[in-house]
């Protein structure tokens, strides 16, 4: 693959280069977006093979008979994941903000409270709050750029009306990959407060070299609050298909998922089934090696001439592809921050507040670029912050 | 197009012929699929084209800027249906089960009854069970072979406990395409009981020549209780992309609707829109007119054979692919009826009764499939019932 060819999605209803100019003011022609979590490299090669044999064939009635798909990911969480998943446990839904809203539908009533560990991504809040339930923001601390755990604040922070955890794991934004050490302390606190956990783990494939993601299904303990989350879409680059595996070991928990999912007439689209089947095959998971060795050749790009700016800091990341720069060093106040960054650098964003508590001074960027892009953006900031040198 | 042309869907993931083994007993090999509703046929020239262009770009990430879908849509309710239609009543769902489901959970709450005019498609009936709502199997009466509205006992059997009616306009099964008299009688019926009234119009653009369909939203006075819902899906054969219209007009009924879209984290995928709003054209429009001729071919060779049959006797229809086909007259069981037609004929149909009330002695065939299977298909009935002639 030729993670270097610059692929024009200009026009393309893209919603990351389409929506910028409308979304944040960022001219759609001179504009760079770094905002929405895609990536601007083409499909993996037995992806784009299932879709051509799909056109070839012409017919596009309704998808049945799911037996290889379920066999797909079965294999895949065995031999990337180390994780054995029985293919009864799987639900497929539109993608994994339906996923996460429909365990709040599923797990939680009006009123309840719903756990989330801030800044995180922003919309488990959305879903939460429309659903009529509580957000509740535990802020993570920043020990010296990185997001660690506090259980003593967050035990305190409890009333009882909580009822459900949502865990970013890997961690959007600020990249952290939990350690075994870590995810015991998540299970210990839920069982403290009676949460059912949801952990959505959609970041899981894209872990940088040297780390290692576990996933919760492995910590014991957790079996009977535990509903994973997994998807093809952000490892691959296929969030257009918007198919998610909401995954549960319990089967009480199951059956009242399933008996949501059959009363909102839940199931998955054709294209979504059979990309993410061909998805999770050994070319597959060869491309998955080959890009996350990209992304992190990037990272090391982005985060070096980011930190060169004084007063910018850039998180450093366990995972994922979104960089998670504070700009609290350079004393300017949020709006005058992302001014500069839409309206000078002409560069569209994620907004840290978006994310929940502790997000404040932070602004989200996408590197999933061609890497001559990487660079104009960074050398854009560079101009954007220049009085600051 | 050439809609004569037998092309091989086995082994294709297609639910019509890779499951009729499993859930008919019907082999798969020598079997002919007359159930789940969807054609033999290729997809329309630009839903072709619009496929190609996605698989040549390669990038499948998150859509956006549905304004050109939307006027897509508003094109086709114009120009094909006489109905005009405002980009924001449009709410894209997956597919009308789904939209079906969200109405059901919107409009109506836990143990409230939903009114059906029986037999009609079988999902509804699950997805207001699932949801835990009663079904009010209200029986249409079979005037000659013609289904009509008999209101006079419906207004009897309604408790006050009904807030809801969903229609199949035009109807599956039997194929009525309701007249404005009975479109206006089903208002007033809506209004005697005070039930919102979800029109379920799928199969309104296969209607054949000499019959007019009027959408429900041209009646006067109904506009306050009224969800279309309408789709690509049936008329193009590409129920694979789930993705369908529910359209409000009413401004109070929009933003409740709204609020469970979000809550549930309900939105469309990328190959749905973009082959949707390639359908909506001009081109689209052409390929459907000449389908509707075909549909037309078949309806006459399907009918006059079967009811050449003694005891046979198939509903005329006035919309639809689905032949209604009423066994009453040989006198047999249904399970009697039943095993001729899978395991003699086999045949892989839909059976009657799980279409509510007044379905009991009927099977439904779908003969949108090249012209030489459905005269297999009537010729293998013939054997099967031979002893009747
Ligand atoms: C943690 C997390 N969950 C879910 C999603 C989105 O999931 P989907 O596109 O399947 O709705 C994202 C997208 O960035 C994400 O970061
Ligand atoms: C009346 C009716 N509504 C809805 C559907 C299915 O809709 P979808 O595939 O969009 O869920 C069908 C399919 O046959 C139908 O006949």
């Amino acid at each position: 693959m030729d993670f270097d060819e610059v692929i024009d999605r200009h026009g393309t209803h893209s919603m990351k280069w389409d929506m910028m100019e409308a979304r944040y003011g960022v001219p759609a022609d001179t504009g760079i977006p770094m905002w929405v979590a895609d990536m601007d490299f083409r499909a993996a090669p037995p992806i784009r093979a299932e879709l051509e044999a799909m056109c070839a064939h012409g017919i596009y009635g309704y998808y049945g008979d799911d037996a290889s798909y379920l066999a797909a990911i079965g294999w895949w969480m065995r031999t990337r994941h180390g994780w054995e998943v029985e293919p009864d446990w799987i639900f497929t839904t539109h993608g994994l903000v339906n996923g996460t809203a429909l365990c709040v539908d599923t797990y939680t009533a009006p009123g309840d409270g719903v756990v989330l560990f801030t800044p995180v991504y922003h919309a488990f809040a959305r879903v939460i709050q429309a659903a009529g339930r509580e957000v509740v923001e535990c802020e993570m601390a920043n020990d010296g750029g990185r997001y660690v755990l506090d259980f003593e604040a967050w035990d305190r922070q409890m009333t009882g009306r909580e009822k459900m955890l949502v865990l970013s794991s890997p961690h959007n934004p600020g990249g952290r990959v939990w350690t075994r050490e870590e995810l015991e302390g998540i299970r210990d606190f839920c069982i403290r407060h009676d949460l059912v956990l949801v952990s959505d783990e959609i970041h899981h494939d894209l872990v940088f070299p040297g780390v290692k993601h576990t996933p919760f299904a492995l910590i014991e303990g957790v079996e009977d609050r535990l509903i994973m989350m997994t998807s093809t879409t952000k490892t691959f680059n296929i969030a257009g298909i918007h198919v998610g595996n909401v995954i549960i070991p319990d089967p009480g928990l199951r059956k009242a998922f399933a008996a949501r999912m059959a009363a909102l007439g839940i199931s998955g689209n054709a294209f979504g089934f059979r990309l993410a089947e061909a998805a999770y095959s050994p070319a597959g998971a060869a491309w998955v090696d080959d890009l996350v060795g990209y992304l992190d050749g990037n990272r090391r790009l982005f985060d070096d001439a980011v930190n060169a700016i004084p007063g910018l800091a850039s998180m450093p990341l366990e995972s994922t592809y979104l960089a998670w720069v504070d700009f609290s060093g350079t004393g300017m106040s949020a709006d005058e921050v992302t001014r500069r960054v839409q309206q000078e650098a002409k560069i569209a964003v994620n907004h840290g507040p978006t994310f929940g508590r502790g997000g404040e001074t932070f602004l989200r960027f996408n590197f999933a670029t061609p890497r001559s892009l990487v660079k104009d953006a960074v050398a854009r900031l560079g101009e954007a912050f220049s009085d600051l040198q």
